[in-house]
Parts: C-alpha cells; sequence; structure tokens
C-alpha cells in the first residue's frame, strides 16, 4: 500500500492506495472518530461494495442511503434522502459520512457533509477511476444546477482518502476511459515525463496491470495533492487542474447531464484547449497530435458532439467559475508539461477551434 | 453612527449601526467590490427597502429576489430561484449577495452566497431586531429541514453588517418583541450590568425610543462579536449564545415553522432553561423573576405551546447540533450574567421543567 499526504495544515489528510483495502478495513475505520457513520452510495457501487465498509465499521452506528447512479442525479433536490436519513437517526455534529462511489457520490457526500449542522466529517471511498485520480482529492464538493455544473456547492476537506485498486475490476470500459482522461491531464498541465510514462503504459493501464495502475494513481494523486496544498480555494494555480473542463462543462451542460461521462466531456475539452494553443502558435503540431494520439488510446472521444453550436458554446462557456468581467477564462496549455490560466487570446482562434470541433462528425466512438 | 468590528483575521468586517444608513447608502456600497450586485430580500421588505439599496448600488449590475416572507419559507428549495437569477444573469464569483431583510432572509441569502460557485461574498443589512442584535453577525447561515431548524448549513462570515436603525420604524409588534428576547439573552449569559440597563430600559425601548435602541443593538452587537472572534465555529464558548434555542427550536419546529417567531420561542425556552436552573439550585427564585419579569415587559410569551407534551419535546431537543452520545446539552444560566453548557443534569428536573411548561395555560398573548 501506498500513502500520501495532502498538506493543510490542521486539515491534512492522508491518501492510501492499494489493493485489497476494503477487503480489509482498517483504512476507513481509521478515519473515523466518531460512533456514527452514514455510507452513501449509489445503486450501482453500493450492492458491490458497502457491505465490505460496513463490516469494516462494525461497532458504530451504520446507515446507508443509495443514491440514484448518474450525473443527471446530482441536484440539491436527491441530497434530501440524506438529511433526512442523518435527522431521523438523530445523527450528530461528530457523526461522519463515508462517501461510497465515483466522482458524483463523492461531490455529493461531500457536499451533505460540508451543510449537514454546517458541516461534518467525511471519508472518501472512490471506486471509480476518474474519482481515485481527482475528485475525492482537495474537498471540492457541489451539485449541478440545470443552468451550470458545480454551481452548488463548498470546500470541504475529507479527513482520508481511501482507495482501493480492486475497485477498478468492476468498472465499465466507459467509466475507466473516463478516469484516463484526468490522468492524461496531469501530464499535460504538467509533468513531461510523467506524459512520456503514459505513452509508453497506455497498453498496460486499459489493460488494467494493477502495477501501472498503482503507479498512475499515485503519481496523479501527488500532483493534485501538491497543487491543493499550495491553493485549497482556486485562488491560482488550482484552476490549472481545469484543463478542458470550461469547454467540457459546456458539453456536459449543453447536451444534458448524464449523456456524456464527466471523463470524456473533459478529454475533448481538453484536445480543443490544445487545439486553440496550436492555432494561438503557442502548441506545436506535432504536441497536439501527441495528446489526440494519447486520449484515441485511452478510449475515449475526441471530437464535440455535432449538435452543439459555436453559439452555443460560448453562452455555455461564459457561465463558468473562472469567468470575470464576462471573459471566458481558460486553462491553455503552453507545452506538453505546461499550462496557464487566461483570458488573452484571440476571440476568432477560439471561434474557429469551436466551429471545427463542433462541425467535425466524431472520430471516436459514437456515444447516446 | 457607530462602527463595532468583527475581528477575524482576514475574515475581519466592521458592523455599521445608526440612522439613515440606507438613506445613505455609502455604507451598503463600501462593502460590495465586485461590479455584479443580487439584492435578496422578501416580500414584506423589498416594497419598503430595496429601492434605497439598488439606488446605493447605482452603476453596478444590480438583481433583485423577493422571497416569500416567513420561517416557513427557509427550506433548500426556496433557494432555487436565487440560484437561478445568479446563473441566469451570468453572475461570477465576484459577484456580491446582498441580504435585506430579517433573520430568514439573512441565513437564506447568506448560505446562497456560501454556496453559489463555492462561495461568493456577501453583505447583511437586518431589517429586523432579531437580525441586527443577532443573526446578521457571526456567520452562520442556513436553511431548516423539516425534521430539524437550521439542520443545512454554513459557516460563512459577511463582508460588512449594516444595521439602520429607522428600520425598526416599520417592525411589526410581535416581530420587535421577538428580537427584544435576543437582547435579553446578552444579558443573562454574560452581562448582569446590561441586564440591570435592560430593567431600567425596557419601557422606553418598547417605545422604541431611537437613542435607548442604538444603545441596546450596539452592547447586543459588541456581546456578539467578541464571543464570535473567540469560538467563530462554536468550539466552545459561542455555545452560549443558544441559551433557550434548544427548548426553543424543539417548539418551533413541534409546532410547525412559522406559527411562533424565533424570538418568541428563545423567550420561553430561555425561562425553561431558568427553571431549570432553579430546580437544579443554580439560579434563585428571585432571579427568575426577574427574567420572566422582564419577559414579560418585552411582550413576549412566557410559557410553551400547550399541545407539546414532554416526551416530544425530549424527542425534538436529541435532534440539536449541542447534541453528543445522545445526551440533550443545554445552555444555563448560572446567575444572572453567567452561562454554562452542560448535560450535566438531573434528567428529572428537566423532566419536571417540561411538565410545568407544557401544562400551563400560556400566561402572555396567545398565538395562533
Amino acid at each position: 500500500m501506498e500513502q500520501l499526504e495532502v498538506d493543510l495544515g490542521e486539515r491534512s489528510y492522508p491518501i492510501h492506495i492499494g489493493p485489497g483495502l476494503l477487503e480489509h478495513g482498517e483504512r476507513v475505520r481509521a478515519g473515523i472518530r466518531g460512533h456514527q457513520a452514514l455510507v452513501v452510495t449509489n445503486t450501482t457501487v453500493g450492492p458491490l461494495y458497502a457491505e465490505r465498509v460496513e463490516q469494516a465499521l462494525a461497532g458504530l452506528e451504520v446507515e446507508r442511503v443509495e443514491l440514484p447512479d448518474g450525473e443527471a442525479y446530482k441536484t440539491l433536490d436527491q441530497l434530501d434522502p440524506v438529511f433526512t436519513r442523518l435527522l431521523e437517526r438523530g445523527f450528530e455534529r461528530g457523526a461522519t459520512i463515508v462517501a461510497l462511489g465515483g466522482g458524483v457520490v463523492g461531490d455529493m457526500a461531500g457536499f451533505a457533509a460540508a451543510c449537514y449542522q454546517r458541516g461534518v466529517p467525511f471519508v472518501q471511498v472512490p471506486t471509480t477511476l476518474l474519482a481515485q485520480v481527482d475528485s475525492s482529492v482537495g474537498g471540492k464538493t457541489g451539485v449541478n444546477h440545470r443552468l451550470g455544473k458545480n454551481m452548488i456547492g463548498a470546500f470541504h476537506q475529507p479527513r482520508a482518502v481511501v482507495i482501493d485498486t480492486d475497485t477498478l475490476a468492476t468498472l465499465d470500459e466507459r467509466q475507466f476511459a473516463a478516469g484516463l482522461a484526468e490522468v492524461i491531464k496531469y501530464g499535460v498541465i504538467g509533468d513531461a515525463d510523467f506524459f512520456a510514462w503514459l505513452e509508453e503504459h497506455m497498453g498496460a493501464l486499459t489493460e488494467r496491470d494493477p502495477a501501472a495502475l498503482t503507479t498512475a494513481i499515485r503519481r496523479s494523486c501527488e500532483a493534485k495533492a501538491a497543487i491543493v496544498a499550495a491553493d485549497e480555494r482556486e485562488g491560482g494555480q488550482r484552476a490549472l487542474l481545469n484543463l478542458g473542463h470550461t469547454f467540457g462543462h459546456a458539453i456536459e451542460t449543453g447536451i444534458g447531464y448524464g449523456r456524456w461521462l464527466h471523463g470524456e466531456a473533459v478529454a475533448v475539452g481538453s484536445l480543443m484547449a490544445a487545439e486553440l494553443a496550436r492555432r494561438l502558435g503557442w502548441l506545436s503540431d506535432e504536441e497536439v497530435h501527441r495528446i489526440e494520439a494519447l486520449t484515441v488510446r485511452a478510449g475515449l472521444p475526441t471530437r464535440a458532439p455535432a449538435d452543439l453550436s459555436r453559439a452555443r458554446f460560448l453562452e455555455l462557456m461564459r457561465v463558468d467559475k473562472k469567468a470575470r468581467g464576462g471573459e471566458i477564462r481558460l486553462v491553455l496549455p503552453t507545452a506538453i508539461g505546461n499550462a496557464t490560466v487566461t483570458a488573452d487570446y484571440d476571440p476568432e482562434a477560439l471561434a474557429a477551434t469551436l466551429d471545427e470541433h463542433h462541425a467535425l462528425p466524431a472520430r471516436s466512438v459514437s456515444r447516446g
């Protein structure tokens, strides 16, 4: 097992990575101090893993709430069953919420923990690759509004992140590939060596080789932990983690939550950012090609949905947490291994990028 | 005009108290840094004061949302119009929410500010006595759940609190008296001199004498600011501010939000706490009598609703943010001017207090 630390002073917490962490539940149990725990999971993950977690918590007062599965249900009103259960069972300020599932479960359960009695502890037990390498670390929690993704939320750090790599065995292909999009992101924004390592090991990763997966997860979590420790509330460099997310959120909101997975939208969004950077002369053709090739090998889409017009894209992109003074601020790569947040680009280049990306037929698998 | 400061390091903020602060809106304007402001108010206060506030904000992009008036509407789903407006108008992370109204508006608008894009600035412009002396200061925000009051929320400090004492002129008698309940509370929990001052000046206060009101508001805000600065997140002494609130929340939840005003429930709850303290030998008959006499002079009820049984009271009191290990922790006065938070009391004494208070007919005005 590997262990990292997210260094945030008195809110610091460990990230445990390895096989069998749910089978042998000490790490989950160690994250809980009170005598009450609510496992929040969904109808897909709950039947697979909730009993293991609950066994690890034997002796505590344990409850379980299963949310419906999918981004479409990541809404404020879907939190009501969580609050209702907490209150019905008399759960107190010392109670811990355990988020067992993917990014949607982690965001929702974490936000419920941020709000219940103005804040109770929570532990992240991510079971998708995307949640393991990205969303479970760093304390961003929240839900979607029909007019914008993740627009209602809180910064609320977990007490621990427990990543059982065995859970990836049950993950479907699409979900797995979606996680790889965020892994690739870390290479593009800050680590050319890791990007090169990914080019070498993408085959092993898509075959779910345990050693390769553990390395990819560890290096992703290291990158995330370092950025979060330096900029917890996204005043600066943390925004780099949003490579592809402004384009991606526009896709997710524009076509309706749940049609594309978040990681799929981020993959396409990252390529759009790379394409825009190429038009600006910041990235070479070859660099764009390398990013696109790696994305294809990961099994990810490379083109935006054909039904999103340039105008609609721009409208949706203006609703973004990075926006200031109506400008669309974007994370753009300046090399493989380097990126910047900027609104200082030629808007014609953005327009051309959007036109190209929405006009071309998808080269990758088509998605409902 | 008087000015205090809530000392919270980089989250410190001023409290301005005086007449005409909305007519001359500089203080409201000074609390806003960005170029967008959303005034959140209700259907009662909005028509009276929103235009003045909006004039003070001339030059900014200003929107207004009017919520329905009353505690019954302090729910998660009633926040949707706020989020929808913010998103429809493209309000960004630098946008400021202005809470114009009483405690319900302040709590809801503050919670919306805590959650929108994971936190935007807000300014409190309290227009009821209760909000001016208590709820607008200290950063507690949130909404009710049908199973418990203020159970969903956040700590989110305002950038400024602007208290225009002129707004009290339009406050109805019941709302005014409800505010006095929280004023009396500061005397009971920590300031025997202030309590004596209130005994001397209750006549002037109920006649809404401007000088007496300004003094009462200032001293209340001073007390609140000192406690919040020492214990922002209620790890210790801040809990003293909840004198009467565990009993009071049980009343509000038990009979249905909105039937009693929060301050009315707190008044009765404080008397129940005093009565319990008397039974424990901590408070003399005379001290209890002084608190009750001041409560009566303020125009407040002194007895719990007759339809709340002892068993129901106890059940509701166990759902309290101060609860630990199933115990009901209470704020109990140990003298006029001193109080403690404890679960170390004879439960029979609590039972007897509940029996007496729910069995007797109300001595004060009857309330629907």
